[in-house]
């Protein structure tokens, strides 16, 4: 898709200065800017690379000028940044939701329903008794089980698989490979040290606005409901366990894993390659640093955490400034020991 | 499918107090009761919930008696817990293994053989001279490479990769999108600092009762088998590299990582987002700690490891506890040396 | 396949000491041999396994003398490692490139290109304007998207999928459930304290000869390219976020993770379930241990990193042993207290 720079700053409310006759089809950062690109400044930090990009236009604020001569057109506007991100958005939908109808093979149990507007791919399947909510894009070889309730304007990716009675809310967008309502990690020791399977009846349910990311796995609840609340992003190769809360608006990045029926409240923020153990309660707004163990609940709102067994995060750093030094304070030791 | 209080009582070798012709139909715990539902009480910490519950039915002692007025109709068992589960059980029986015979298109290689009473799913994939057991559920998008042996009575979920030559014993479930077989990582340094892959040759044996998690990962071995024994249970997001062993009725929790050649022996329990390397081994009826690291063989049977580089676990808290306070016996050491 | 044991040494350009004449279709270990395989000693710590083994035939170096009967042939070559990897190499090419042709139902938009020699599995994905090379090896239920580039010679395995835009060089071997393309983690956070989507416009570029292991995920850009450089291989189960770039001939073994936008240099070796968060460079020729948290920049090249917060190794390592006696150091410390 082509357009001229004059009809993107029209898009964006916009001006131009230079020739807005040219035609851009791409989007482009600053630095690596080339012909048939549109880039943006909006931190005045990167502005040495406005005077060397080949991006054919730029998005500028609307009181910049230039300070050197420049080769490419400028689009002034009020907000740069978010002027970008309105473009990004624009192309996006374009190139995003454009799929639509049924491809064959494909499979649909008859007693499901899929609202208008929506896009079945190849290999897919959908089980019995579903209820697929309208403009609904289901990729190639995903899969839905049986039971299975999915709002309007989702988006599951190819691979992704979900699982019987799970229940997704609108504008949810589950990536590829996510599998979603399996089966909880629970087993019962018998007196000879074998582990019998307790039976996983619960289901998983996501609110709106829930994105998961791929590889990522959230377990059904043994009983009751695994709850992802609305606006909860989830990162790629994440591990929430059956019984697990995740609060609205929390988001989770790649690698972590939340254990069984733990609850964590809204508006957190869990960085990478966390753990939290079993049945705690964290609470909102608590942030928790990459790499941490949380193996306590988190009672006061607004903590941040971190560290091998986490706790105040300003506190694990002096600590482990301290831990760096160990072999110097030793010797400390060893001097004052010495002297007596 | 709904029963009665009355056939649930029989069932379980109870007797009912109240009213045994009312309908239920799932399963609920206790503080989430409602109306058609079936409640244990096991632990008294949750009698409270008895007197409000809007379940229709508890499971409670034969020995108990209520304390306050209550709504709901109670079923006396000698053990209200298992008696709960024994229900569990048979509610899974009867959802569970459901499916039977081949929907189309599926593939399966006119050389393999696949005995009476399973279930093949669409778009899933069985490639040449597999031998699969009876009554083996294989669900859509599941692919079987060639020469694969499947046992009876197992479930392999959706997107489940099982490549040539693996071999799975009698009563196994593999969960959505497990990868079971493909190459280890194994790759020969070079002069020029390339790498070069070493051929892996090998396979995987999973031995009777073994449960994978989904999206978890079990390489073959670069020669001979990586051996994974009776009874053993792995949850999602498990990585299990080529040639390791684990010991019968071993746990692995999400997210852990077990790399070439390692041991482990039987009845271990591994918590989440352990790390241990290469060319260990691992005594029986060891228990490792989430996050731990396991950096060197544990030769003695029944060890409690924890800790970034892992040891024993009463150890590590107790250097733990005085890491927490490290600035503090800085400033001890600090006011020894000034009173000098 | 089945060779006798003088074919065998011919293709070596070996002796034969012992029967020329038996069958050998099996590659073992020298502890695990069994009638019928071929296996070597090259390190002369395991010498007592061949006078045990009950392998058809040994490759052994040219000057090695038995020093005790054997019942094994031996096959007398110049490097009896490097023979062994040759012939590791011969047995993967008969049984691995096998595949040609291609499996219905299979789905290839009409705008896409395949050269030949190459196969299409059954249950595959190929969107549009594709352009794939020669001797492509696409597995049952592989999926790939739309303007995806792949060079010759490449295998992209089951399960495995390859978003939008996505360019892969020569050689490159994609494991199943790999996910590659995929938006990554972008969400700006907004004033309610919800997360808008940010569209993620970039792709993934794979230069030759990469592999990427099962189940892990290569995000997509946002704007731009997340780069592989050639010749890096990444175990399973890792995460490369949005825009990282990733150095020739560098290794990431299984569960590590690496945030959006950080560069690594080339010749890096990266451990198991190491984390690197966002926007750091790290140098050439870096070795980052197992389970490593690295936070800031490594600026300087062949530097090995290790520890929870990652610095020297060796550092880390003086640091940790007093760690681990630090009851005993506040004991000292206690004592002299006392003392004055």
């Amino acid at each position: 898709m082509e357009f001229t720079v004059s009809q993107i700053a029209a898009l964006l409310n916009g001006t131009v200065e230079g020739d807005g006759s040219q035609k851009v089809n791409r989007l482009d950062k600053i630095q690596e800017g080339k012909a048939g690109g549109v880039s943006f400044l909006s931190n005045m930090k990167y502005e040495s690379h406005l005077y060397n990009t080949e991006a054919t236009a730029v998005i500028v604020g609307e009181d910049f000028s230039p300070s050197k001569p420049l080769s490419t057109s400028l689009i002034k506007v009020k907000d740069p940044y978010s002027g970008f991100t309105q473009l990004l958005e624009a192309y996006a939908q374009l190139t995003k939701h454009s799929k639509t109808g049924v491809e064959e093979p494909s499979y649909m149990d008859q007693s499901t329903k899929m609202d208008d507007g929506g896009y079945r791919g190849v290999f897919s399947h959908i089980g019995k008794n579903c209820r697929i909510g309208k403009q609904v894009i289901i990729h190639a070889q995903a899969y839905i089980g049986d039971n299975v309730k999915i709002g309007d304007r989702c988006i599951i990716h190819s691979g992704a698989k979900i699982y019987n009675d799970t229940a997704i809310g609108n504008d949810c967008e589950i990536h590829p490979n996510v599998v979603i309502g399996a089966d909880g990690f629970g087993f019962a020791p018998q007196e000879d040290k074998s582990y019998k399977n307790i039976p996983q009846l619960g289901n998983v349910i996501l609110e709106d606005n829930v994105s998961v990311g791929s590889n990522s796995t959230i377990d059904c609840a043994t009983m009751g409901s695994t709850i992802i609340k609305k606006g909860v992003k989830i990162d790629n190769l994440v591990q929430i366990a059956h019984n697990v809360i995740i609060g609205e608006h929390t988001v989770i990045a790649a690698q972590s894993g939340i254990s069984g029926s733990t609850e964590i409240g809204k508006n957190c923020v869990i960085a990478g390659q966390v753990g939290i153990i079993g049945h705690l309660k964290i609470a909102d707004n608590t942030t928790v640093g990459a790499k941490t163990g949380v193996s306590k609940s988190i009672l006061q709102s607004g903590k941040i955490i971190f560290g091998y067994m986490g706790f105040e995060m300003k506190e694990f750093l002096k600590s482990y400034s301290i831990f760096k030094n160990l072999p110097s304070l030793q010797d400390r030791v060893k001097e004052l020991e010495k002297k007596q």
